[in-house]
């Protein structure tokens, strides 16, 4: 921590800064200057709030040193961490295409997706079972049959599963399902759950909440993280801005920032971030040209008649044609995106 | 819904979205101008997607005309709410002040907080027992003898008192000693959590999340209240914006923007929003001025030695010093605050 | 400037900071803990970019120690100004009432108005001439000869005059009719314009940017000061946030923030804050109550015809009552309000 | 404008509503539902205050039909505008690529740069010789005189300019140097200055402000086509949000919903958007996948040294890195870049 004294502060006033930081039980180094003095707080304290000193008399600005995260940041671990999820690795060379529906809807419905997504030369199978709804008035999911449903249909086309959980009194149902346990943007920062899914022995996908800074995302990837799970995989989807042409403002800067300060890989949802297919598929080119490992995107074979989140969803026709397109682009940034099956369409 | 299509679309463009309104259901009204045509869609259909209809060919705009929450809506109530906690009514004439620690740490400390809150014109105790940190490091709270010590204090004093429940497995363990449950503003749209305390038969204190709309909040008061509970407190505590100076934004527009929509009381909690005591206390009048109904504010007998949030915690003298002042305003108002008990200080 | 460097790097890198630091003229005092080393940069250079350092590798982070302004910190001058402007004090104990339309229409409405404004307590008339609006289509204002009309009811009034100057080619224009500059939010970082009015010889009211944090409001004040003009008034008239029920978020904690960053008096517009007059009134006492030395409010004979603005201009009754509350207000916390005049209504 | 009542309004109300409606000078047409009544009021009156209708009794909101803009929107021009800047097509199928320093220091500079950026394939030079800055301490630019140095070394390589024009008085100055002129983020809303550069016969390019909305910022557009300039650009670049990491969040989002509003072309400036040189580059790419018509890129022969935004320019071969990755992109979704010239490195 470092504390900056205003200008022109007594010497009474410095003495007690440093005499109040002794007593949080820091070593105190000073810099006095012409005009200012600073005062260097060395301890760690992860923590300490800082506006104990802020508060203090005599006090202009005080920094945290070190960040508030220490596993997930890139100071602690410098290469990159690769995910395995039964096989498929998150965080290589290879950008890795997750897609499905938003709601499983019923067996044909979730079928005709994995083989599509499989032919396509996607890897993971998304689809959600228990819906969060910010209406108590729509669709929830069908629940545990449904998921039964998506790893039937997951393992006829050797697909891989990530579904959300929303409590931690669902990790048990859900786990012989899910490949990949899914954190939504308003659990970000629910810690009992992400404490239970630190201890759950499978990795996450944890989405940035829409009001949530890299740092606090980070500080959540921390909560898996310290409890002894590696395999923390990030998720942009959009923040909340001022503009309301777009349902969020998909961010997709974080991508680079998160390249730095973290060894974690990051995958982009643009379907949740703009909200209308037509703009998901420009945002889902850009971010793997903005380096994103992986992609999350909804498709279905019906929109029009999806339980949930149809006017975000793709077409079968869109998606493919959205392959073609970010294989290229993997290529000109010197990343590979699996080949179309031989078989397909 | 109304459905303003583009200027210069075909008769086609027209009939084809009428058909695609007529198998969802609606009827349509149609009106056509000089240059524009509007479509009225009539039908109560609170979970509709209105990006279906958003994506059509010849398409402008589409607006919902009704509220998607309606037990929360002044439309639905005319006269406001009153929540009578235990003889302590929220909503009417009188402002109401909520005080306390953030954390309970032991008896000494709540025994005293409670006694001075009592004293000054307090009416209900806030204390926190489980805690919900940002950071895995940090102090998370006494846990159930927290809030006997708690509830003992608030019961020598006269006191109510409201607490935070932050899952569904505390409900029970928290019920027998809490007067109000608080959903802290993180939780704001853990719609389980919701919906379990619409069942709870107690009054619950909704905060507003770091980035929820108004709308929101009220779509989450929403699920409380279609439940049945009809007892629901609402909590400004600030919102997130890019100003980095506060913690976060009190939005004090909100309390009349509350006003005007909904009969639900709404309480500040100025603590939270500017995170640093010196601030606390113009907000807290400001809170007061604007027609707030009540207040929760962080006190602590010692807020340098307080385990969580003491630099946004006030001393005992400027708790008092501010319940004078505000009781002054509530006055030029039109409105009251319960006196200081003649044996205080 | 401090640079906080990474946990573990090399010698050769601290020693490369060093240099760079050297190289752009700062002495560097080096502190070195047990983890990470922390290099203090001492040299006043307040048109550095810090961004050259945070380049650098091996640098975690890099903060400014000074503030970017200096006459505008309360470091540099302890005691608050107080702006005289011909004899009406802003910043002393009194809190200063500004009222009138948004744009002067004729003359009877502006008489009418100052009238009105004057028996009321108010002791400034605000008012434009030269309108800037965000549609080409709408009416832009009576120039000069509405300034003209403007002065004549001041003067039979006795109130002093604040209007708005969009351009350095008409402050001679404008300067003869006007007390107070007034800047408008959309020019707050107008740079030449500010520094024309720093020589101009009159106070300046310099509202807050729509999307300016505190720091670059006070930055842009700065150019006004420097030019050598002290009297600096700022004016808080809410930010945009991600809310839209309210047309910005007025942001009262601006004012105890500046009250402590800066020793220039800050004072309140409601209107433009929140844009619709039945909120305009609760805001406006709560500005009072938060501590501000004034208030800035657009009134208007008959709001309905108001050529701009109308929806959020009181009506003349609704301000008289505002006055009785906020005077009430002001005594509550120690300040005060111009009586209303014995003739009055 | 569409006027939604609330419900359980009484007919009095409804009237009312219809006869101020009538008043302001619209035809209404009513439609009166099971549960609500909608008003449509038909008339083009784009400088209609409808926060007039939004404050009567009864009325629950009031939406605009059509778009506050015009000339700007696809509405009114299906077919997408490609601006001609001598013989250089903007908005065509080829992507333009404008780079060069943030501000012209001397000959060599700006000829080595113009020389670089010729030979990678840019087509237009940019470059500024009067800066706006945030502190009155910092370099303000070279002025006439480096106008004139960009001009030789433009047309040297066969390059056309882009440079930044911040007031009307200066607008003759700039004339014969400049092929386009630029408006910054921080002059969107300056309404003179737009007005005069729609009668000034030259393409504008106009960066979004900070805080602006995509609407205001086609609404800006307007003010230069409703005076006869049909030759708008539109630049993104970056809008302000909570996130601290990046100086401002690039929303990229922007460039397909632009398309879908506008017949406007739009590039990317990713330089200021993110504000780092290893952040502009994937972002840079990431505009380009998007569907940006062209980038504004800062570049500089030695960022160290340079006397303006130097740690957001690349070095010259970061440059060149990026011209072959973004060549690659723009075929990947059926666009070109000008190739590297034989000559080149």
């Amino acid at each position: 921590m470092v504390v900056i004294m205003q200008i022109g502060v007594d010497e009474a006033q410095i003495q007690n800064v440093i005499e109040r930081l002794n007593a949080h039980g820091f070593d105190v180094h000073r810099s006095s200057g012409d005009q200012q003095t600073v005062l260097g707080a060395i301890g760690v304290k992860p923590d300490f709030d800082i506006r104990h000193i802020r508060l203090l008399e005599g006090v202009s600005d005080v920094f945290r040193v070190t960040a508030p995260y220490k596993f997930a940041s890139r100071d602690w671990k410098k290469e990159p961490t690769v995910v395995d999820v039964g096989g498929v690795l998150i965080g290589g060379d290879e950008v890795v295409i997750m897609a499905g529906p938003c709601s499983i809807e019923d067996e044909d419905q979730i079928n005709r997706t994995a083989a599509f997504v499989a032919d396509s030369g996607g890897k993971i199978l998304r689809g959600g079972a228990f819906k969060p709804r910010s209406s108590p008035y729509s669709f929830q999911g069908l629940g545990e049959p449904g998921l039964r449903m998506m790893r039937e249909a997951a393992d006829k086309h050797d697909l891989r599963i990530v579904t959300e959980v929303m409590e931690i009194s669902r990790i048990e149902t859900i786990a012989p399902y899910a490949d990949i346990f899914q954190v939504g943007a308003r659990n970000m920062q629910n810690y009992s759950l992400l404490k239970a899914l630190g201890r759950s022995g499978k990795p996450i996908l944890l989405k940035r909440g829409l009001m949530a800074t890299i740092s606090e995302w980070l500080m959540s990837a921390e909560y898996i993280l310290s409890e002894g799970n590696p395999d923390v995989i990030l998720c942009e989807r959009g923040i909340r801005t001022f503009e309301t042409y777009t349902r969020n403002t998909l961010d997709l800067s974080a991508v680079p920032v998160i390249k730095a300060k973290s060894h974690l890989p990051i995958v982009v949802d643009p379907s949740h971030g703009v909200g209308l297919r037509d703009k998901v598929i420009p945002m889902a080119r850009a971010a793997v040209a903005a380096g994103a490992d992986g992609l999350l995107i909804e498709i279905h074979p019906d929109p029009e008649t999806a339980k949930s989140d149809g006017p975000q969803s793709l077409y079968f026709e869109q998606f493919s044609e959205l392959m073609t397109q970010i294989r290229l682009i993997a290529h000109a940034i010197g990343r590979s995106i699996e080949e179309e099956r031989a078989t397909a369409h």
